[in-house]
């Protein structure tokens, strides 16, 4: 098994936390994507969508997208449960996972990438070349805005995203968070169950990744 | 067990198929979003994001997201399996459902939404206002032609998305390209593959709907 990674991007983060989370020891390849690693042919032929995270298994299956991955994980090695302990929550951790990606991630990332000069040319994640369309930079910013908000009336009554344990939702929405600040969004002040939840994510020995 | 669908949105559509794939029985309320039906208090206290689909349980938890309540559906109900038999297959499922929902569905959406005069104000999926982007218009339309070009490659040596069985993938692709005629979008001439799938998909009885 060999997990192709980049260490500075937010989403093999997902990744790292989720198998430092399960204690296991996987293999790792650096893909150095500011230089455009994941366009060339060798990493192509491995993932043709040119995406970190991926994991390629010992009869050259590759699997990428950071749940794909997550869950393989989980089938192998199922302690501790990261994605739910019961049918119901582990559709409540996709469900928080799914509305955190399309709203909190997505954000943040479009907000950025529409902006940053690395991305120029690059708007789109993939080999494809899309433009930066500025009017997408408050828009991502306002829809991350909306996810913090949204997730600190959910922690007021929860102590993680799903009921009383870790799981990818959380993994997710700490990524999300801690990569806002690349858009200078941090947690408002009134998110006061949010911050103390990030609080406590953040003190635990994955969240180092 | 309460299925809130909308049998004009394609979104719920892929739900509609799983139930059809599973041959369940499942109630159904049906909900208007054309009038604006989600946005009422009614339904926003079962689904706080102003989503259908939602699968509200007998103890009253509500399930949002298409992914989430088809794996619920999928625990309860595992004949015939939709979301993958191993766990390879299970992980290539959740990879391809996420690569089609990231470029095609998304794709086909923003350029739908940001165009239609049904949607002015109404770009983003939620309650929140969000004015129309018209660069998302051929963004999005581009994103969805990859969409095709690259699913049209994987499908030229499988039969269905991931191997040689009908899963969640493929509704969700099947969803998508549907909705693609809203953007007057057909299958490229030159996709003979997807478009040998998306016929052969279509034939089924479970598409009907």
């Amino acid at each position: 098994m060999l997990f192709y990674d980049c260490a500075t991007a937010p989403s093999p983060r997902r990744v790292r936390i989720f198998i430092a989370e399960k204690g296991i020891d996987v293999p790792v390849q650096q893909i150095d994507l500011r230089n455009g690693e994941h366009l060339q042919p060798e990493f192509r032929a491995k993932n043709p969508d040119c995406t970190v995270p991926a994991l390629e298994l010992d009869d050259g299956t590759v699997l990428a997208e950071s749940l794909a991955i997550c869950t393989y994980l989980e089938a192998l090695h199922p302690e501790p449960p990261l994605m739910g302990r019961t049918d119901v929550e582990r559709a409540q951790v996709l469900m928080w996972n799914a509305r955190i990606e399309r709203t909190g991630l997505s954000g943040v990332g479009e907000s950025f990438r529409n902006h940053s000069k690395g991305f120029i040319g690059r708007a789109v994640t993939g080999s494809e070349s899309f433009d930066q369309i500025p009017q997408l930079v408050p828009r991502g910013r306002r829809m991350a805005e909306l996810f913090m908000a949204n997730l600190d009336e959910r922690l007021a009554s929860n102590e993680f995203i799903v009921g009383d344990a870790f799981t990818m939702a959380d993994i997710t929405a700490l990524v999300t968070i801690d990569m806002a600040a690349w858009i200078k969004l941090p947690i408002p002040a009134a998110c006061e169950h949010l911050k103390r939840w990030h609080d406590s994510v953040s003190a635990r020995p994955s969240a180092r990744t």
